[in-house]
């Protein structure tokens, strides 16, 4: 088709104003949509903002809770937007985008995102998954009929194979895994509100620690959680005048690989290359949106499913080589005192697993000076939202 | 909070380049995934594009096919953008306003939107519903459990209290609500790829068509259809250089009643007012949007999933005053040579139920000039996503 005679751009045009989160558990002993409707309201407060701001939602697709039902439960008056992605983890920063989208072509003014589960006292995902639960979401067009009937059926299991891969093609060894898990956790021993605050772990702990799903120990496994989270966006010229120093979002990307099939992850195992992963392409097109490279990003929360999943991302978004990952953590440089710190709140894998919200939340939370485990100066964030055939990321820079 | 200082709009600023759709049927022997990826390549076709130009979609969320099936099953390589957005047939309205929002934040350039199913072969909206099948879009905080089961189980039931109550405050009578049936029919009658193309209905006919739910006949009833349609979008700008004529996307509207519990219907029949109907304050926003009134519609398709549905829609969009719809209809005033001819391919009733996306494809060829049934001059169309207690609405315009 022609070249574009138009040039659209999101660039520091849009803020987050508002966080908010509950207390993250192993049962939290209410509903989701109490969860969803208390972290709103947190939110909410920070900002500065009433109920009657808001005048749009936007959801994670795998959420137990409607844009009706965390409406009508906060008293939301005359919503203008609405919508939807996933899947599941790929959301957070992805949702940020599509409130962007809404904000800037005039359709909703303030936009609540959220993600709320009981992911361990209710459905865990780690209780694997059958076609027929998927079908909702894609089920009859996905491949999983040619996985499960074989076993394959928890993302652990999934995950453990791209480790595998990336343990034969560069040698990575439990050591280095074992260090992202340490760093995640250090970060959460100082972080008062995370699931892990307080409980330290060694690298002896570590590698004692069950086997899963080889190469994947228990520590390797981020922590099902019961909470909520919540973000509020709008755009940079009213964030001006809210409670909030604003948080700019510098640039927001999706991305999906050349061969999507297989839903969440199959082909993240069986494609050729490890780097024909889509968060490379993620990578590359978010920094052209932000002009900006790995080397401007002075602290960084990345999608921690799984150790592994970090490893992946650091290599994908370029703080080192391809396959380099390895040698780059068992350098510090994810410390907090390293060149990029990361899950400076511990993250998924010792804060909480709040599907990705969290990190939003933690991300803006560094933007702010207002960390638990704060990184001094720090002036950009990194947010990613997995290695999987689909994914997607986003940066943030203090204003 | 402090007052806007910014002021965002999407006016005319992006258009449809591309129409597409396949055979509607009762049994279409093919999938869905197929029935999509049939559509989205005519579409392609239509607007002289390529697979390679696509790098955004948008879906709806009851759709079977996700957007990495599609994308795999087209080829597409690197998409940019995705999203969804519901319930159901709300969807394709909001599903143009995402689109808008993807293009105008250079999020994406050019965004598939498609719906298929097989609404007659496979699973039937008329089967009914039960809470654990709606889980996935929230069933945990919806309400269903509140009705369903008392046996208020169908679409067709809920409407049918709608349409009782009209009946009641506005004294409805079934022969308008059969002029509705008669009107779309009429169109479809000269629409060749309408299923009830040259199948023509009297009244006699229809009232003595068997009763499903009171006050609503077989005929008020929208034909559950196997079928899939999709849509191209892109910027203004970029639409000039491409095949067809564009056709502008004037304004999009998305809306709320203020209490939207129950998820698709519930409070519609519940609520104090009918005029508290979403409808209604979709049509205020999106005219408002589009600086047009209802004078300014040359031709409208209107969601007809039931002929109540029209007539309640025609109320909220100002063609005639609340309760007046009957008298309105009765006059001839949709028919085709009437101030506002509706449903010019049959719509949902006779031409096919493809969840509102048909709607959209007609409401771009009456703007082309190449509607079967063509409204002459037409230079505006509105489109409508229902009455539900959320909602959503367009208005294209020829370039």
């Amino acid at each position: 088709m022609a070249a574009a005679t138009d040039a659209f751009t999101h660039r520091d045009r849009c803020a987050i104003v508002g966080i908010g989160a509950t207390d993250f558990s192993r049962d939290s002993g209410r509903s989701e949509l109490t969860l969803a409707t208390q972290a709103a309201r947190a939110a909410l407060d920070d900002a500065g903002l009433t109920v009657a701001d808001i005048d749009g939602i936007v959801r994670c697709d795998f959420d137990s809770v409607t844009h009706n039902a965390l409406s009508a439960s906060l008293g939301i008056r005359g919503l203008s937007y609405w919508g939807e992605v996933g899947p599941g983890g790929v959301a957070p920063c992805a949702m940020v985008g599509q409130a962007i989208g809404a904000i800037l072509s005039g359709q909703a003014s303030t936009v609540l995102l959220y993600r709320c589960l009981n992911g361990r006292s209710d459905v865990r995902f780690s209780a694997g998954t059958a076609p027929t639960v998927q079908r909702p979401v894609g089920g009859k067009a996905t491949y999983d009929e040619f996985y499960i009937p074989y076993g394959l059926m928890t993302p652990g299991q999934l995950f453990a194979l791209m480790a595998q891969r990336h343990t034969i093609e560069y040698g990575t060894t439990p050591e280095q895994l074992g260090e992202i898990a340490l760093t995640c956790r250090a970060n959460a021993n100082d972080t008062p509100h995370a699931q892990t605050a307080g409980r330290k772990l060694t690298m002896s702990e570590y590698l004692a620690s069950r086997m899963i799903s080889a190469p994947l120990r228990l520590f390797d496994f981020c922590l099902e959680s019961d909470g909520a989270c919540a973000v509020i966006v709008t755009s940079a010229a009213r964030a001006r005048d809210l409670r909030q120093p604003p948080v700019l979002i510098r640039a927001v990307a999706q991305g999906a690989a050349a061969d999507t099939r297989g839903g969440m992850m199959y082909t993240a195992v069986t494609r050729k290359s490890l780097v024909e992963l889509p968060a490379y392409t993620v990578a590359s097109k978010l920094y052209e949106r932000a002009g900006l490279g790995p080397q401007d990003i002075d602290v960084a929360q990345i999608y921690d499913c799984f150790t592994i999943s970090v490893l992946m991302q650091l290599e994908a978004f370029g703080f080192c080589e391809p396959g380099a990952g390895g040698p780059f953590v068992a350098s510090g440089a994810i410390r907090r005192d390293g060149s990029v710190p990361i899950n400076t709140a511990g993250g998924h894998l010792s804060e909480g697993y709040i599907h990705g919200m969290n990190h939003i939340v933690e991300a803006t939370r560094q933007m702010r000076g207002t960390g638990a485990v704060q990184v001094a100066d720090a002036e950009t964030c990194l947010v990613t939202g997995g290695p999987f055939p689909t994914s997607s990321a986003l940066i943030l820079r203090k204003a």
